[in-house]
Order: C-alpha cells, then sequence, then structure tokens
C-alpha cells in the first residue's frame, strides 16, 4: 500500500505523524504546533528552537540569487520565527550538503551573508555540518533564542475582541519573485534564439529600476526584531503571534484554529508597498490575492488585547487589519465594497499537488 | 576563480570558513570545533546542541536500509553526539525533505524508527521541518542535551599520562557495509542476467547467518547512553572524549591536535568482535585498519586520568588502548610485533577526492 503524501500535504502529514508524541522531559515545554519549541532548562529564562530545511529547485534558484543573499535569507527564515514567539535570538547552527560545482569561493560567498545576517542580529553560528550531496544544495539552519520565562507569545493565545495586527506590508515579496520568473523566461529564450556571438552579446540584462523594493523583498528579508523591541517598549504583549512565511490567510488560519476563535480583515486595511500595487497591474495578477497568499514576507502577524488599542497605534511599522471574532463566525475577509468572503490557506504547500 | 571543494575536504572548509568566527553573545559557552556547542542559559546546567545532515545516496543506501532502521539509526548518530560530551539528549528537531517516489507509508516507517530511538533514550522530538526534494531524501536533525555546569567533555582536555579508553568494539559497522555492498552487487547481477520469470524468482535472498551482529551495527547502531551513566556512577570525569563516527584513527587525532599531545594504542589492545575478524579474513582486508579507520562505529573514545585506572578497569564495556604522551612524540600506533607506525587519518571524508 502506498498513499501519495501529496493526499495530506504538509501539515496534514506532519500532522498524522505527530499527532501521537507524548513529551517525556519536564524540560520541554511545547513541542510541535507553532513558530518553535519552547524549552526550560533555567529558572528566569525559557529557550526557544526552531529549524528549517531549504532544498534546491524547491525553496531557492541560483540562476538568480546570489549565494551571498542565499546565506542571508536562509538565516533570516529562522531569526524570524524565533521573534514571532517574542524571543531574541541567540545561536544558529548550519548544516550543508553541497554537490561538485560548488567552489570554495561559492561557500565564501554564502558564509558572507551568513555572517552579515548574524552581525546585525548579534547571533552566534556555533555548529552544523558540512557534507555532499549527490545533486544540488540542501541548507539546514536551526536556531536557538531566549525569551522572558512564561512571556513565549504562541499561536493559540488570542481571544474575541483582540486585535489583528501585521508589520511592514505584504506581497511584496512574492511580486518579486514574479518578476523574476519572468525575466529568467525572458533571458532563456533570449540564449535559445541567439544564432550569432554577436546576437549573444547583445542580450540585454533586465532592466529592474523602479522594482528595487520587490526584489529586496524577494532576495533579502528582515527579520523584524525591531517590532519585536518596540512592542516590549511600548509594554504590550501581543495574546498571539507567528509570522508570515506562507501567506496572511495560510497563518491567520492558524491562529484562529489554534486559538479556537474566528475573524475579520478588511482588505483596505492591508498594507500594500506602491510598487507591488504597480507590479501586480502589470501582471494582470488581483492584488489582494498576492497580499493575501503571496508568502515570504517575514513580517509578524499577532494580536493583542483590544486594551491596547491606543498603545498599539503608536507604534511605528504596525497596522491594524481586524479584530478576532468567536469561533463561529468563521474567518473572513472584507472587501473595499463590503463583501465577505471566507479566508482560504491557499498559500505555499511545498507537498500539495 | 573556483577552488574544487575537494582539496580542502570537509574538516579543511569548515575551518576555513569558520575560522574568524568571533562569538558576541554571553550565552554562548562553545562555539564549532566538538561533538556539539555548549550554550548557558541557566544557572546550574549547561545546554548541549549538535546536528547532523543526512543525504540519501551519500548517507545511506535505502536498496538494503529500511525505512525503519534509517529513522532510529538517523536519531542515534545525533544523541550520540550529545553523549560525547558527558550530556544527557532531552529533545530533537527533525527535518525532512523528500522526493515524490516517498508515501506516506514509507514515513510513518521512518517515524516509528525515530519514535523508538527517542522513547529508548528519553527524548522528545519537539519540531522539525517537512518539505519537498527534487531527488532523494535529505534527513537533518538537531539534538538538545544538558550536562551539570562546567561538565561538558570536550576534546581537548586530554593530557599526558592520561589513559585511552573506547567502549564496546570496532569495525563491525564497517564490516557490515561491506557485506551489504557485496550482497547488493551479487543481487543486481543476478537480476541483469535473468532472463525468465522462471530465473528472476530463482534469485535468492542473500544469507546472513552469522552475521548478524555486523548488520545490526551497520544498520541499527546504539549511541552509548549506558556508557556515560556507568562513568557517573564510577566518579569519573574524562578529561576528553568524543564519539566514534569517522573512525578511530581519525578520532584520536582530533583529541591529539585539540589537547595539543601525542598517544600510544596497542594493536593487541583494540577491541574487535569475531564476526568482525571472520569477514575481514573473507574479504582479505586488514582487521585492524578496518577497526582504526571503519567509522560509524558510534563507540565513545575517552582519555581519563591515570589515577582512575582501576576504577576505570572495573566499568564493564570498556577497554584501555593505550595512553596520552607528550606532543612531541606524535600519534603512533604499537603493533603485536612491536613496531610503531604513525597514526593517520583515512576515515570517511564526504567531501574528499
Amino acid at each position: 500500500m502506498a498513499t501519495e503524501i501529496a493526499t495530506l500535504g504538509e501539515f496534514g502529514l506532519i500532522n498524522h505523524l505527530t499527532k501521537s508524541i507524548e513529551l517525556q522531559n519536564p524540560e520541554t515545554r511545547y513541542g510541535i504546533g507553532d513558530d518553535c519549541a519552547v524549552l526550560k532548562y533555567g529558572e528566569d529564562k525559557d529557550i526557544l528552537v526552531t529549524t528549517d530545511l531549504l532544498m534546491e529547485g524547491v525553496h531557492f534558484d541560483l540562476t538568480y540569487l546570489p549565494m551571498k543573499h542565499l546565506g542571508y535569507k536562509s538565516v533570516m527564515v529562522n531569526l524570524s520565527d524565533i521573534y514571532a514567539m517574542g524571543g531574541m535570538p541567540k545561536q544558529i547552527t548550519v548544516s550543508l550538503a553541497l554537490s561538485k560545482r560548488f567552489s570554495v569561493e561559492d561557500m565564501e560567498d554564502f558564509y558572507d551573508g551568513l555572517r552579515l545576517a548574524c552581525e546585525e542580529h548579534q547571533v552566534d553560528i556555533v555548529g552544523g555540518d558540512t557534507t555532499s550531496s549527490r545533486t544540488g544544495l540542501a541548507i539546514s539552519i536551526t536556531a536557538i533564542g531566549e525569551v522572558e520565562h512564561g512571556k513565549a507569545i504562541f499561536r493559540n493565545g488570542a481571544k474575541e475582541t483582540d486585535l489583528i495586527c501585521v508589520s511592514g506590508d505584504l506581497g511584496a515579496a512574492y511580486m518579486g519573485f514574479q518578476l523574476l520568473e519572468r525575466e529568467k523566461e525572458v533571458y532563456y529564450k533570449q540564449i535559445e534564439t541567439a544564432k550569432t556571438d554577436a546576437e549573444r552579446m547583445a542580450i540585454s540584462q533586465p532592466d529592474f529600476s523602479g522594482r528595487e523594493y520587490l526584489l529586496e523583498r524577494q532576495m533579502k528579508p528582515e527579520a523584524r526584531r525591531d517590532i519585536i523591541l518596540k512592542l516590549r517598549e511600548a509594554g504590550i504583549q501581543p495574546t498571539a503571534m507567528m509570522d508570515i512565511s506562507d501567506g496572511l490567510s495560510s497563518e491567520l488560519l492558524h491562529i484562529c484554529t489554534q486559538s479556537k476563535c474566528g475573524c475579520r480583515v478588511y482588505e483596505e486595511r492591508i498594507p500594500i508597498d506602491y510598487q507591488t500595487a504597480v507590479m501586480a497591474e502589470e501582471l494582470n495578477m488581483n492584488l489582494t490575492t498576492a497580499a493575501l497568499n503571496g508568502g515570504e514576507d517575514y513580517e509578524l502577524l499577532f494580536t493583542v488585547p483590544i486594551a491596547d488599542h491606543e498603545k498599539i497605534e503608536q507604534v511605528e511599522g504596525v497596522k491594524l487589519i481586524g479584530h478576532i471574532t468567536k469561533e463561529s463566525l468563521g474567518c473572513a475577509l472584507i472587501t473595499r465594497d463590503d463583501a465577505e468572503f471566507e479566508l482560504k490557506a491557499q498559500g505555499w504547500n511545498p507537498l500539495k499537488k
């Protein structure tokens, strides 16, 4: 008997394999099911652990992503998970499997990116594993961080009437991806049709002017340490939080499912950059769909008690996009013309068909 | 400019990339260069972290290794690193990248092995990442453990006159690997030459009777928790320790280099199982070479002060194989006929030619 994994998808498979796992150690406070696991080895602090496995051809395309950016991004996606629990990252381990086409210089570039990301976030590289691969590059990073004991912010703490907040803006990384994919195709087509050396020399590099923000969001995402620090400064303890890696819709549904509640988010309040809007127009894509499902934003999505309304409005770079409701009301988007649409997780799922 | 990675090898590359890394956080006690990193988040305990990345076709062969064994072994190789610091493992994270040929049932088998290993060692599975891969299977496991503050055993603590000890016996996992590879070839040859269905039906399964120990050592290695507990019970604090994954020679050289000392090990004292000896004879291989360089034993190699001589002789399953000397004497094997050979690291190095 062989059941295709695509029938379950990523979250279905994980749930299927791990649902019967029982935690045995008192040092394990929280296991599978959030951005990080939470461990307790001392009195004052809880430890956060998160890990990601990035595979060439699935998670990144070296045709346009330079090794240095890849190193930087690989760290950021993990740090983002630590911040998403309200914690501060402290260490990472880095494992790499390399095929023969990679050189020492490639690895130096990769490590330059790693180190830059670590310096910016005061994180130590404390170990790892470097080995070979039959094809392509595999990158596995584990990040470890800390949070004051009992202050880790889970996905399951949202309560009715809580306000839903999001940092930065959404959809730009996805538009950056679309742009890069389009230019890659154009480039390959030019190479295919060029018949003489002169024609090959004449192949133009794509012009990305006016699109810099989209590229930066795709190729050099920033984990939102600043937002965590600002929330602490403002004395705000979010009731639930996660980072947006698979798209706002998908993540909102995680929070609502785990918190056993519903939500209303308002289309007009979803923060979107001007370049994202222009690009969506150019590609004839629905802008709201891109912002809801695009993924790779690495912004923070969180809920705060309604009593913190005034405080949160003072926090720069955070936008209120809706509120939490009781479970029976479901999860819905309210459009500009006041129509209500059920939110669906159409975000990225590498194990779905 | 492109320098082939093979010119540096695994340890050379890691050293090249990480030599200039400076640790920034007070919570980081020890970074790259041992079996684990050592972190400090509380008063009484230090935290150990280790990680491994296993790639199909490089680290395991699913032609003969069942998924359940692969799950078990993947955990053991990480737990072994925690024990190698004198600690107790508490949690693991498990990341998997799967190509389309894997089914839900394959993953269930893999998780059965994972869970069995975790139960036996009282370890919690606390998180991970499950994603897709273009080809084959990639497994990344991070293990977290604890050790009493200040009691982590590093590679760099061996002192002149210390006794060199090893648990269990060596070379069996390597002989198991040789046996499996031989039988795989025989099997494929039979399939190639079989012309009729009857001939195909007649292809015999290999007979492994009398070789069970070799297969078990290769396919179901056991991390030596028992030895750590026995050493604690006997009141012995090793001065240096690591686990034997790449071969005794290679690991001894790591300890001597990092401890700035030399060593003498005695061929006649190296513990070798009867089945290992028979198999080496049959394959016309040098037995001592297999025991020195075979790898994948996952036994513990450690040094103790000479004052603990009597105590260590009482510990079951541990054998004295030599002693530490001053650095200028180098690292040597004394053969049965009293000849002295310099020890060389000929162990497994996935990034060497």
